[in-house]
């Protein structure tokens, strides 16, 4: 596969999902939305089935879609080094472009709203209590879950041009979006599961250096580094744990 | 596939994806029903397996029960254009058609509601802050995510009639099911996603003109028209993009 | 098939339909539960995934588990007059079974309910607005839906043996219960949604009969009729449909 | 499949279900969690893919993650009775290792929490109403679904080793986390759905004499062995049911 297709189909993947993830937050936070304080069950099938859309759409490119996703892989051997700076660069920009996109599907809904101060948590994490080292554990171990069962479950397949593919239909992407839901749902509570650090950082940047919401706050960036270091150290330890097994039979 | 072979299997899925999801709004928003103040999460799972419902019945024709969707298929080249009229005639006949069996089935509960002036709202979309041109991008946003999806994910195969299908597997529309789900829960907000030209106005057109509904609104027509070219214009986008990275690899 | 092995499987898979959607109902409706008042979406995903599991576990016998069903595959010619009796017959003893075990299960919540006179709703429907012609008309369009979508769906295949198979792999028997979600959902407001005489007369019958619930009241047998006749008339409605297009191509 | 093999997969899939099912008790358990009291379904949910990603992951050993149903397997002739101590203790040191990593996530919020004496129910299952003969009525049922449909659903195919097996790809999974959605949803009510002796028994375990939470109460052992006794009986008598039954056609 071509640096450039890489680029385009991871755009276009996480492009999608970061509008579908941050897209329900923006439902469910800002009032006069037909979602208004739906719940958490809401968000999470949000975040899960934005999932499943993205990757769908990012076959091509295997459907990373997160760093630590990339950096897994890579780590374990079943992608190339001099690819990963382009699965990154995409990630990112695509986050960008997602953010962006939510803003426009809810621009009335921003304007409308009375407290821009918390309009941060439509696209970037927070912790409920700020603690950096067991907010980094808890980010931690919700990444290493998902990239774990990227690598050990048995949905993964290297295509012959040595990509992993998850499967050529699009059921396939079900199973990792039924991941996400899981880790949303049991492991969300403490630190608002980013497991990504380009779901996070992305619109994180988008929201504090582009988008025109009247009384917004700051990007928090004392907190910023959690949710992309966390998650890269996740996805490396899951690729440890996957070299240490995947062969024992 | 003959013109009238299109036209009834896409005058019963579009039927059936109609009935199911002005169903569940009936539920939802007329007393006297299990269902009464359900949720959101509720109803978007009635439109979602609505649509698996009623995409699984209309598997001949390829399924398309969208207007928004027949367009970007034939923009991209996978549906022929002689065969536009037919399917877009099927499938407002059959959300028309769908519509009066929702009322047939709430016939007691119609009877009975106390503000007959919020039923429209069981057939029809409508905004939660009235602005035709960001009604407009919302709607844009979430039918060209739906339509880019069905277009570049890898669940599209052409058949050897030149009819694009979904593979013969019931299952298989489980797929599209699920981005219906999630573009009513990330995006679903401002608008209530008619993200189909036929879903929004066939309902309508039965809601003004042809059901018994005492006390019943006008057909607010004023906004009648976001909810059909806004699906048009994202389809048509989505079928751009196609054309420009579906060869990219 | 044997008609000793229809017997069996369709008594197995009904039981475990019956246990597993009146187990909801029960969870719901008695105090000192997990699940009390936990709403409507819960009780649909439990009457779904409760035909998901007694579906698969009746695959031998082509997993009908209901006599609106049999009714229309024989009618459709796709299983033999002949075999009908046996398959009611399965039906209404695994019903009455699951309706026990369901007792048997929620026992001493039975015992401590306040409120014994509202337990015949955990094992049979009612209808929100009793007016038995229109309470017909809800159940026949809920069953058709369900009937039509067996019939024409490309889910459904005949054995080497004449009889209807989902396919072999459980997965099968999702695409069914997603129909039975979305029905409940978005027809299940009115009338409880039967669509199935089997799922609710044999529980109205071990209820009004067999269960030592204290203070019960009597099984509404004046309604009883009309989910049973019902959903036949959607039935073979469904099979009348599914005789004049599934040639239609 | 070599013994080592067996325990190293079985305690991977058991520690991801345990750690995610702990999980959401402790989501919506603990305060300031972004899942704080979501409710029952949302409960199940957890509980229902925390069931999909630790059995895919444990793919190689045959995914049982529960000793009853290595129980049923083994009795049903599926299983080798040599296997069992190894499979029943890679369950039981994977159940101990995903509490304390559940414990590890929540941290902070254990810390917080105001009421330290009702966390046991975050690990292991209390009834609603305490009578140990009912208690293990409703264990054996729910138990005797999940082995059953196990034992019995097609998905289960006996590999060239003997090892049974859900099929290769991850979604064949997501058969048996449906059924423990639903038998969460149904029969989850008296006793919150043990089902399985290892997510009971090895989970309390690690809250008793483990975890370093502070004002802890005791481990409940008075009860503790209805959680592992009624799923080893229900896991048996399906195990019999199978016997008497898989052969007739």
């Amino acid at each position: 596969m071509s640096l450039i297709a890489i680029f385009v189909w991871e755009l276009i993947g996480t492009a999608a999902l970061i509008l579908l993830g941050n897209g329900v937050v923006a439902n469910v936070v800002l009032r006069k939305n037909n979602g208004y304080q739906a719940g958490t069950l809401f968000i999470t099938f949000g975040w899960a089935f934005g999932v499943f859309t993205g990757a769908s759409l990012a076959a091509p490119s295997g459907a990373h879609l997160n760093p630590a996703v990339t950096l897994g892989l890579t780590l374990a051997g079943e992608s190339p080094w001099k690819d990963l700076p382009i699965y990154w660069a995409g990630q990112m920009v695509g986050a960008i472009v997602g953010a962006v996109l939510c803003w426009a599907a809810y621009k009335l809904q921003f304007d409308d709203h009375p407290e821009p101060q918390n309009t941060l948590g439509i696209f970037s994490t927070a912790p409920q209590i700020r603690n950096k080292a067991w907010n980094l554990v808890t980010e931690i171990i919700g990444t290493f879950v998902l990239v774990a069962w990227i690598l050990l479950s048995p949905t993964i397949k290297t295509g012959t041009d040595g990509t992993p593919s998850f499967g050529n239909s699009a059921l396939g992407y079900a199973g990792v979006s039924f991941v996400v839901l899981v880790i949303g749902i049991s492991l969300g509570g403490p630190t608002g599961y980013a497991i990504n650090p380009a779901r996070d950082l992305g619109p994180r940047i988008a929201y504090a250096f582009m988008l025109p919401i009247k009384g917004k706050r700051d990007g928090d960036w004392g907190y910023s580094w959690v949710p992309v270091f966390g998650p890269l150290a996740g996805g490396a330890l899951a690729a440890l744990l996957y070299l240490g097994v995947h062969n024992l039979t």
